[in-house]
């Protein structure tokens, strides 16, 4: 498969059905896995780390899921090819740095990505849609029994699956969910709710991971412990967590509802109003704006269809992703304008009245 | 006539002619005046200015321009009332807090109103909308020389009119203009553009006089002095630099729609998103988007009635005449709610096309 035709695809976890679930927008699953009788990469040479590549690949692209794959040598990429990965969530940004040697083998509808020499051997991820933890995991398990049988994984009986770091070995799995919790962060009670994670040896990160910043509204959270428990047991772990982290927002958006909503109706409607009318959009700004529409649309202020577009969108008004689709190196203001074109185009599709409210027709000046 | 009559009627000169320049809101001429044999408000017993209001009172009311005028003392107008003539232009703050003695007279369309023992006995202000300094100055001086001729007015032949403060002393006039400079503001010119008025005794204030900051792009520009130069060649100095003033708004707006007409859309684009859309306004916020408002529809990109929509707004959403428009005491959350809506639902009626795109109209869901 051609990358073109890899970033024209959306993203089956995108688009899924569990995409409609109101605060859970992924289920993401991991495994790090090693090959006996090579180095780590970061300890291999370039050589070896070729070699190990030349093994693997053949094998990876044979597996039943990988079928008409996206299969790539991190030097046959270029830079921005890269960034888009990254803001797909197919490979890491540390992969993306790397070259010769490390590999991404990505499948058709994006929902299983392997990434080859990066901080391991193997890193095989599998993403749905939705609070589906377990369906994800079920999804990778069969896809690493099947490589298990063609690929001397290093194993220890007594302490599981060898990984290039301490913190990854054992199960060698670390299962995320990717929350949308505006009804926590604008009633303040955000640091409240998320704060027995790390007493459960949970990790909260931002929307790239592990040091990145929460934009819009937007938090990963994950296991930090792969040792001594098994995959069940910590995905059900994280399950317990994050149904309880559900019901905390699902009640902090009814008390919203009830006692601000012209807090609400204010804060979703001025995201709209500039969305819809500004020129000049930086990423982290539509990003934000566009977490109150998918806001605004969960509590039915908006058609249903608002949430897939807002979803599209979050991924679309990347920097690369922008570069990538109007085939142009474009600098950063550039950008800002492009992306305002974009979400403005997309949103206008949005004008189907809401439910509750016969008559929202009007003639905006503005809307071009 | 009674004060919620004065108040339904909106200003002449909001809705006056003059009021489709595009940068000169209003003129305004006001003379200080003081009757012979009397002492100055400030060195004056409580006793002596009810005795000088009691004779003036009636002459000032006999006065053809007053013809079913607004006349009442300070201490029979509430607070509120009295800051509703503050946010109108017709008072001063410091008239406002003036009672018993001290007094407005305010002519039917507003374009004449007397104060009674403010700093000086009588403070006349005549105001016309637009770029009319003449105009105003024909009409205060025709009342002026009505009144000349019953009232004694303190007058000497070396010094001219004798005043309170020694800074008005000579024609006793102060004329002024209110300019909207969107153009400089938005291009960083506006220090620049306003530098010179200091060398030419000019003085540069705010939205509501003398220490007040500027808002919503809006600054009074008026004459220092007072001494030694006829009114004429006061106005003349004042008018000439105004039109450089204009002239430099009027290139400023050209440039920006030539070279940077993406920030312009935005910055208009965005006001009228968020005031189509908010439900919670500060009137520092309103004003500001609405400023924007009146700029876009000097650009043609609203419809002309854009203008005086925004001119009318610009008054009814200052604190005072929002709490008088819905007869209630309301706290400054509730007036940001009340705002909100009004600006909401005068707007929605900006919806005819503009010219040059023959198809705007859309289903905005949030246009409620």
């Amino acid at each position: 498969m051609r990358f073109k035709t890899l970033i024209n695809h959306p993203a089956d976890w995108i688009i899924g059905a569990g995409a409609q679930h109101p605060v859970v927008i992924t289920s993401r699953i991991r495994l790090a896995r090693n090959l006996r009788q090579f180095s780590f990469p970061g300890w291999a040479t370039k050589q070896e780390r070729i070699e190990l590549l030349d093994l693997v690949q053949p094998s990876l692209e044979n597996l039943s899921v990988m079928k008409e794959a996206f299969s790539q040598s991190m030097n046959q990429l270029s830079a921005l090819q890269k960034q888009v990965l990254v803001e797909r969530h197919l490979i890491s940004r540390e992969q993306a740095a790397r070259g010769e040697g490390s590999a991404a083998v990505i499948s058709r509808d994006q929902s299983v990505s392997i990434m080859v020499n990066e901080e391991d051997h193997l890193r095989i991820q599998s993403i749905v849609s939705g609070f589906h933890l377990h369906e994800a995991h079920q999804k990778i398990a069969d896809l690493d029994q099947e490589l298990e049988e063609i690929l001397p994984f290093a194993f220890d009986r007594e302490w599981g699956y060898l990984t290039a770091c301490p913190t990854n070995l054992g199960t060698g799995m670390r299962a995320s969910v990717m929350l949308h919790l505006p009804g926590l962060v604008l009633s303040q009670q955000i640091g409240q709710a998320l704060n027995a994670a790390s007493h459960l040896r949970l990790a909260v990160r931002g929307l790239y991971g592990e040091g990145t910043e929460s934009l819009a509204n937007l938090f990963q959270i994950s296991n930090q412990s792969t040792l001594g428990e098994s995959e069940e047991t910590i995905i059900e772990s994280l399950e317990r967590f994050i149904k309880q982290v559900v019901d905390a927002e699902m009640s902090a958006r009814e008390r919203l509802l009830k006692e601000e909503l012209p807090l609400v109706l204010d804060h979703v409607g001025r995201a709209y109003g500039i969305l819809t009318h500004a020129h000049v959009l930086s990423s982290k700004e539509a990003l934000s704006h566009l977490s109150m529409l998918r806001f605004a649309a969960d509590l039915d202020f908006l058609p249903e269809t608002a949430k897939s577009i807002c979803d599209a969108l979050l991924m679309k008004i990347q920097p690369a992703h922008l570069q990538m689709q109007t085939d142009d190196e474009l600098d950063p203001s550039q950008r800002d304008h492009i992306r305002a074109e974009i979400v403005r185009a997309q949103l206008q599709s949005l004008g189907s009245p809401v439910k509750d409210n016969g008559d929202r027709s009007s003639n905006d000046p503005f809307l071009i």
